[in-house]
């Protein structure tokens, strides 16, 4: 038995603080717990690693306004989707000079916001956003988020954002020709890049471009290498210094002295700072031959986990009936929507003796959860969150 | 040309009312028009083709209060998902005896909740549910949901929701046996089924069912034929009293002379009665040589456009620029998340002539897109809702 009666698995880990809590405590609705010491002491690991690049945390992870305020004191630069975004930092303390608006999509009238606010760094990956900024941030700095390929990542990206080597150094010169400053570029390893090894395809291309912008006569600043800085969801991963270092030292032989580095982690610096307190509401066979159990819990792929669409990020559960014989579950939401069934296609490990009314922690729940949460699908409330 | 100035495509359907309204009004956000009228006309439409069949209206395809009033006035009856869609219908004046809590997933306070509000009728598939329901609304008539195969949905369910053929009777006997009252069948034919003619598998698999239960001796009262009601989203569909009479004669034909029957309309309502108004955010070529075109709106996946998982539901857009020459174009939400992608493996075709700051409207979103909006991801507010 571990610390935390009833709750035990100690095989794996001691339970944190927030788990802790969860076990000690009943709730009424599902409920993200965080611990904002454990964001600090996460982001101290990370920079610890990171040396000279400066951390600008993806506000969209956890906008909690308990994380913001903390990492405003602890120095943090933030990296924006929205307006949304830039108001709440600027609300807390957040100087706009380490503000950067790092969506690539954006509308003409917040970029106007964000350049009357301060911000003076913002992305692109297409002609028609720079034309918006130049109208809108007229001598803003920008960086072009170039497309990499990186199959080694638990989500590999879509081609959602970015642009293709043919296109970033064409995007650098007409940013210079509508009066911006070509100041960077800006990539994505993927997220949950589980080993530091595995930037080193995506380190490679993006060099390439680098040093080809370079000889072509942009005298490139930044290069921000984004998020993918991996959480634990049951496979091991490397503590944050050694991993944020070993990054670094693939860069630093690649694109040799750069001037600024700056780095986005969003779920690397937040996720395992929280877990949810849930609830199992039934249990059932579909048939009495079926092989698998059916496992339903309080929250879905609508009030919270939305990270589960595609199975791609795989939680871990704690119960209070742990050391129990398990067997193959397939494990859903609370909701009346076909579509919210968590883990289908690789059902998860689960006591065969769980039943409705236990009580499940969701460990590492820290990123993409609450906000990502629906306004009230299927009349459930959002999730709540607790600070500790 | 139409009516509506700059938005034309002629060629389909005169504009609705919604359109009229978009066409002719600015908005700061991506806005959910809702026509309650044309909710009462499609009501009355279905409820002609239904004959005796009681309507309950299936609140999670929308639950604006503006909804519920209309239809409690009209003698609906509402189908709850939950407490909180239960507290909505009675708060507006709903007859609890024609409310029904039609999760197969309930939690136990919740049931005890219900049944003190004075709803009667629970929903059931499986062993711990009917426990649920006998200890915390006792006496309560329950109605068993099986699972049937339906290849011909849009959206076939998955396994979630009802037990096999094996288990029905088994559940209908232990609900007897636990002093509920075991009162019927029901099933779901599977989202947006086009063609009546599309249940007849399905009808067929209930009906031996029902005779079978009846035969051992279960004095059936109620089919609950659920919804799976279509609406228009670009391939045909009937006129909802013919599709809705259709759908009786095939019921009659198999089940004879049922004492109740309830269907629980929810896309097949409110779908039609509303419109999104949204606005092209960015248009762009990832490559010089890319065949596709990518188109990105301030509405996607995590902001009310769910139901586009899976590429799901494909919505219609209007634009401006109908008529221009189009081409294939991947569509995506305003978000930073690489999920946020709304139709990239049967691309759409739009507009080449198609730029940011365009509005779109996107037809009959009235079902399962306000409510299913999150809260706040990546700081963009949730989607609005105007009622005309």
């Amino acid at each position: 038995m571990n610390a935390v009666t009833g709750f035990g698995r100690p095989e794996i880990v001691a339970p944190s603080r927030v788990e802790s809590f969860i076990a000690a405590h009943d709730f009424d609705q599902p409920t993200l717990v965080l611990d904002v010491d454990a964001v600090e002491r996460q982001f101290r690991a990370l920079a610890a690693g990171l040396g000279r690049a400066h951390i600008h945390y993806a506000v969209k992870a956890n906008p909690h306004v308990a994380i913001v305020e903390r990492l405003v004191r602890l120095g943090s630069g933030f990296d924006a989707a929205s307006r949304g975004e830039i108001e709440l930092v600027l609300s807390q303390g957040a100087d706009p000079a380490h503000v950067s608006f790092g969506n690539t999509i954006k509308k003409a009238a917040d970029i106007r916001f964000a350049a009357q606010a301060g911000v003076t760094l913002f992305a692109a990956d297409a002609e028609e956003e720079l034309a918006k900024i130049a109208t809108n941030a007229p001598g803003a700095r920008v960086y072009i988020r170039v497309i990499v390929d990186n199959p080694e990542a638990d989500w590999p990206l879509s081609r959602k954002f970015g642009c293709a080597r043919d296109k970033a150094l064409a995007l650098l010169g007409l940013a210079r020709d509508l009066g911006l400053v070509p100041f960077g570029l800006s990539f994505h390893v993927g997220s949950q890049t589980r080993q530091a090894r595995m930037w080193t395809g995506t380190l490679d291309q993006v060099a390439a471009i680098w040093h080809e912008a370079r000889e072509a006569g942009f005298d490139l600043q930044l290069l921000n290498i984004g998020g993918g800085f991996p959480a634990f969801y049951g496979e091991e991963i490397a503590h944050p210094t050694t991993y944020a270092a070993a990054v670094m030292d693939l860069i630093t032989e690649r694109f040799g002295d750069v001037p600024q580095i700056m780095a986005e982690p969003g779920r690397g610096l937040v996720a395992e700072a929280g877990a949810i307190a849930a609830e199992v509401l039934l249990t059932a066979r579909k048939s009495d031959d079926d092989l698998h159990r059916w496992v339903y819990l309080d929250i879905g792929k609508f009030s919270g986990l939305a990270e589960t669409i595609d199975e791609a990020i795989r939680y871990q559960f704690v119960t209070p009936r742990d050391g129990d014989t398990t067997g193959p579950c397939v494990l859903a939401g609370p909701s009346c929507d076909s579509a919210d069934v968590l883990y289908e296609k690789r059902p998860i490990q689960l006591p065969l003796s769980l039943q409705a009314g236990d009580k499940v922690i969701i460990r590492n729940c820290g990123a993409y959860t609450s906000s990502y949460s629906s306004v009230g699908f299927n009349g459930f409330p959002p999730l709540a969150t607790i600070v500790l």
